[in-house]
This record gives C-alpha cells, sequence and structure tokens, in this order.
C-alpha cells in the first residue's frame, strides 16, 4: 500500500469553543473550518501544520464514538489517518493481512473525503484512518 | 510561534518487536532507526511518513513515562510533537500564555534534538512536544 503522509491527526475535545483559542493563539494556528459531520455524530475544527491537518473533535452526542472516548479516557489524541492513494485497495490489503476492519467499505468522512477505519485491535491500540487522497479517488 | 509541521507522532506499545512489522508489512513503512532513550525509560522504533516521524514507544521501566502510560490507558497514540524553529522562545511564550510546562527548559531528546514538553492539562488532553527543527538550533 502507498501511504504518501499523515492527513490529519483527531483529537477529542469536550468543547470546540474552549480547545480553538490554544491552537490559535498559544500555538499561532489557524482555524479554516467548522463543519458538523452528522455520520460520526462530531462538530469538527480544522487546523493546517505542514502536510497535515488537525482536527478538533466535539461530541454532538453522549452515546457516538467520541462522546464514548472522553467519557472513559477523557480529552485527548483519539485518531491518526493516513493519506492513501487507492482506499478500497488498502482495505483488501489490511484485511488479507488479518488486520480487522472497522469499514469494510469506504465512507464519506469530513470535507467530503473517502474515508475508512482500522480497528485499534489490530493495530497496537491506535484508532487508524486510511483517507483517499483526491488524486487518488476514482470517483 | 512558528512551527512549520508535525515533527512526529509518538505511541506507546507494549513490544517493538510485535508493532514494527504491522508498520512494515501492512502500512508498508520501513522502520530506519532503533534507539535507546534512556532518560525517557524508553526504547524507540523510527519511522518516516511524509514529513512526520512515527515514533514507536516501548517501555524499559515499568515506572517511567511510557510505562505508566501503557498501565492506565493501555497502547496507543501517546504524543504528539511539533518542529519549531527557536525552542527557548516556544516554551516563553507558551508559559507567558499561562501554559503549564513540563520542562522549563529544553532537553535532548531521540535523535539528538532538543525537546520540550507542555502538561496535557494546559493543551486539552494532548501531551504536547516542543521539539527544535535543526535549522533554527542556535546550537
Amino acid at each position: 500500500m502507498e501511504i504518501s503522509h499523515i492527513e490529519h491527526i483527531g483529537i477529542a475535545v469536550k468543547s470546540l469553543e474552549e480547545a480553538i483559542p490554544f491552537y490559535e493563539n498559544v500555538l499561532g494556528l489557524k482555524c479554516y473550518n467548522i463543519e458538523e459531520v452528522k455520520d460520526q455524530k462530531v462538530k469538527t475544527a480544522f487546523f493546517k501544520v505542514g502536510q497535515t491537518k488537525i482536527e478538533l473533535l466535539e461530541s454532538t452526542d453522549p452515546e457516538g464514538a467520541v462522546g464514548k472516548f472522553i467519557e472513559k479516557k477523557g480529552e485527548g489524541l483519539h485518531h491518526m489517518a493516513f493519506a492513501v492513494k487507492n482506499i478500497e485497495n488498502c482495505l483488501d490489503e489490511a484485511q488479507n493481512k488479518d488486520v480487522k476492519l472497522i469499514d469494510l467499505k469506504p465512507r464519506k468522512g469530513a470535507e467530503g473525503l473517502n474515508i475508512a477505519f482500522l480497528h485499534p485491535k489490530s493495530t497496537f491500540g491506535v484508532l487508524t484512518e486510511f483517507c483517499e487522497s483526491q488524486e487518488g479517488a476514482s470517483r
């Protein structure tokens, strides 16, 4: 499989409103987009740092994955997403190598990208996401 | 402060020997260095993905920070490190903005870089590291 870079780092926060000023005023990054991803029960805020985005995730539903994560582990690093060229091939390859998948097929994530998650049980505890880079998308 | 990119992502694992094959054989990344950082009580394995390194951390002492992290939270994403130009200025700026620091002064980390950690209580749960980019080092 061909991974070009880390597309984004997902960070679970209790409140975007409280966390954004740290990234903007202390780290000097700029929040360029706020978007609700209803499917994932989160509201997201995006920053760009070099090749990689930081994606802050505020839960919109305590029963969603991010809500449960914060309840169990507190705020913090939530997932790591790799930019890949052909996401369906990557999922097939991972599955052929006995990696457990959360998403058997890609679905639409934030910013309209095709995404899929691998299960942290197969990835040494890291919730790992593939994001299809727009150049590599066949749709 | 001037952050150019994410220098590395630190990931706590129980065993480098078990985790490295996932990164190499499934994700297709190449482990280019294994190094013990005695000061931090870890053995580290490095992979490069675009601008960013993935740094797997195996504890060498259950009383070390990574050993305690795994005991409490299990394997997974441990910290996020930003490449900065003048680390001492960045620490001063963070402290002036009421961010709690773990390291008041930079120290030597893996690969000989000048590094310092911010306290996760001030960074919405994310253990955040500054790494001085070699171009920006005054030493």
